[in-house]
């Protein structure tokens, strides 16, 4: 009945045993391993090596887990964080007698295994087959319709960020509320503020329902757009692999920790970059974004179409999002990860590729 | 001497009692119910047994502890979270020789026990009897006067955030300092800078002096005042039952938790709605605040007439502060909470009705 | 295995011992009776004491470890944090041929004992010998070159917050790469953009490499300069004694916790004062600073001329910073300290000396 430190579960099997925890033998071993090797760096063996302590910090990207070459197996998982990047879900549109844009999605809930980390899986509850789920994209004043189909086990919901009736707002208790497993409602409302958004599950215990992975990104447009870019969506998040309810043991944006590691983001010199930033983490209390040899011009929550701030870190709570422009003078490889340095050793770093 | 999870405390009555806390058997028993029911939603029944765990998760709002129709003895307590949102204290006024106004207030230091959850005590420190203190609320300008009057078996003071001589700043060792039990003093200052500003005991340990409930919201008019607009004041606050100095195992707005879950926030469909939002949370690294279907302008410290971001989510860390304005553009019962999942959960939740 | 409480550790030295942490004896005495009296309070005597609760409690600035007239050895140390305030290390310089300014700097890393509290010393990794590093100051635009000499048995980088080529970012696998004891390197790189930044070694394990003291302020000045201010540095940081990467025994500005409660930061009544505030703090997820009886203008990272919020508390995740520019209407001593109480009763907290 004690309370490990993250680090300290990793390192006691009998603890970790005593709990009656969900991970397996195997898993277990997995966990450890990668654990033991939390530390993790960007670059070579020689950092992770000479930096000591590599029993108890050394490895991370660079650890028998994570190192390169071992990666997850993302035709498995059904999706691949580098897809999920550029990866804006428009859905179908049509338009009405009077003029207006209808756009409408189907939007399924179900129960997925993925492998988070090489060799080791997570029991998720997703939105089409993802963590994140998918980027809704629209534009403001449009008619929304959302198709929401429940076929996971458990009673989920889509709430949206954004104004709308409350009977569209995805609680339990207002319109169709919860939704039980097998049972479908649509969602209807128009869209807007223009901004960047998200839309989650709000089904209690929320907490689980958010960290088993039911959450993702809800972009409306400017009614006149906004300037050219390269468009990239960023959801930060983690896993709770133990279920403890009290912290996760992975890291991640866009689904699988370290991803942007082993691939790197490709962007080009010069051009303009947009990155739609939002915090999904569940437990912690914030989150936060850096950006190596470069800054970003931050607009919160988006909604503004001139930046507050012009830095190369930001935080966010969870339910905070916001869009980061910037354009890269130089060429070559730069870091990004949480300046929470534990995120960051955990999973929640990666690299732009700039060419 | 273990550390014990918040939920782990509860679950372990062994552990419990051999810290020599403070909860006695039926108290203990009370926290017992509420935190294995911690999940909690808005809405019926069904969603919380629907979401499995129930043991572990369920409830919250709608378990043994919270339900509807068990509700806490706001006359027995002296205050009521409903009337605490609009009842702003303008002390007594009169017009110097010069002209200026000067404004006057009594405010006394007590201990009391609040019933803050049905069947559950806390052992309050309290300013005129209440959780949080008494809104005081003035005009930039004005020459203030608080007389301070400790009826509390404890030492304390009234800091003021503001500006103001270091005489007059309530903490130890500066004007008259520690404010005995049975003593008193006046505090008399320039009402500056206009905004939205909160005061609290800063005798140590200061933690303690602030999270057994001493804190309120002060509240400096600009001199041409604001638009007009129902006007409303959310203290964000916790209790750590457990007086571990660790964290909080109940959250709320105003005093009670839940409360407006059970009487929800009545206002007006299109009207201007101003939201002064304080955290006071002790422990917790931060609070946030999150509207359903709905955005606002936020005004941080409110020392500006121009809004800084336009969202439907802000984080505070303790001691900020900052107006929230906005409209309901439809009717209908709309949630608000903590987007710290784990508070929302422990009591951080409430609803509006738009009407 | 079982985690404790940061004071329940300090309370048992039982558990301690058989924790095998690299305190000892008199150390772990020492933190002991510093953290029995973690409560702490600005001012005299008589407020720890009749706070009551003291055995657990009081003392804090007041007690038997940091009480006045017991400090620490600065001259042993080679830094003194009244010095380090407004230590600006403006290298030395030279015109290129192109008429540009070349500027030039040697930092060295090192590891040092230092005496963190009275009789308490900590096993730092350090920068030229200090805790924060030194203040690097430059000019917008100028051409900057550090030569990095790594003194240290552990290996480093130099990893500055800012613009620059992927070669010179001080991170594993690119350019220089990690520099090993003994080695070195020179960073090049143009000082832009204006505004407040930070360097820090980026070598993994991260959390150590930062929480062993490998941070310092870099600042670069707006081509036409500020306005002429009184100006000081303050990095907010923290010491973990114990080593097991949970989190900090110790908070402290400037190396040295509560070091500003002796030794108040004078300043003149109605002058222009500019902190260059910076959060460096490992393991916490958040710092704030909070200034008593007066407001400031805040410049998130310093890299606007227009200040985003009037306020007297702000927030920052590490790696953060801003600019506080305010004027003392008032003579008097003025608290200044973290608002999250726990760091202010573990060391972060100061005065001001207003005359």
């Amino acid at each position: 009945m004690t309370k490990m430190s993250r680090r300290q579960f990793f390192c006691s099997t009998a603890v970790a045993a005593s709990t009656g925890g969900l991970l397996g033998g195997r898993e277990l071993a997995q966990a450890q391993t990668h654990d033991a090797h939390g530390g993790g760096g960007a670059g070579g063996g020689a950092a992770g090596a000479a930096a000591g302590g590599a029993a108890v910090h050394g490895g991370g990207v660079n650890g028998p887990t994570f190192r390169r070459g071992s990666v997850v197996d993302h035709v498995a998982n059904g999706f691949d964080p580098t897809d999920v990047l550029r990866d804006f879900d428009w859905g179908r549109t049509r338009r009405l007698a009077s003029g207006r844009v209808l756009r409408e999605w189907e939007v399924f809930a179900g129960d997925k295994e993925i492998e988070v980390a090489p060799g080791v899986t997570f029991p998720a509850w997703v939105f089409n087959g993802r963590v994140p789920g998918p980027t809704l994209r629209c534009r403001e004043g449009e008619l929304l319709r959302v198709r929401f189909v429940n076929g996971s086990r458990h009673p989920h919901t889509m709430h949206f960020h954004g104004v709308h009736p409350s009977a569209m707002d995805g609680v339990p208790g207002q319109g169709a509320g919860v939704i039980p497993s097998g049972g479908s409602t649509t969602y209807e409302f128009e869209a807007e503020p223009f901004g960047l958004h998200l839309y989650h599950c709000h089904v209690s215990p929320l907490a689980e329902h958010i960290a088993r992975g039911l959450y993702g990104t809800f972009i409306v447009d400017p009614r006149d757009g906004r300037p050219d870019a390269d468009e990239l969506v960023m959801v930060q998040h983690g896993y709770n692999t133990t279920f403890d309810g009290e912290g996760n043991q992975l890291y991640a944006v866009n689904g699988i920790p370290f991803h942007y590691m082993h691939e790197p983001v490709r962007v080009r010199r010069g051009e303009l970059i947009r990155i739609y930033l939002v915090n999904a983490l569940e437990y912690d209390p914030i989150n936060t974004f850096h950006l190596h040899g470069n800054f970003f011009h931050y607009f919160p929550t988006g909604t503004s179409l001139q930046p507050i701030e012009f830095t190369d870190t930001v935080m966010q709570a969870q339910a905070q999002r916001g869009i980061c422009e910037l354009r890269f003078p130089n060429a070559g490889a730069f870091m990004f990860h949480a300046h929470k340095t534990e995120f960051a050793e955990l999973g929640w770093m990666g690299m732009f590729e700039v060419s």
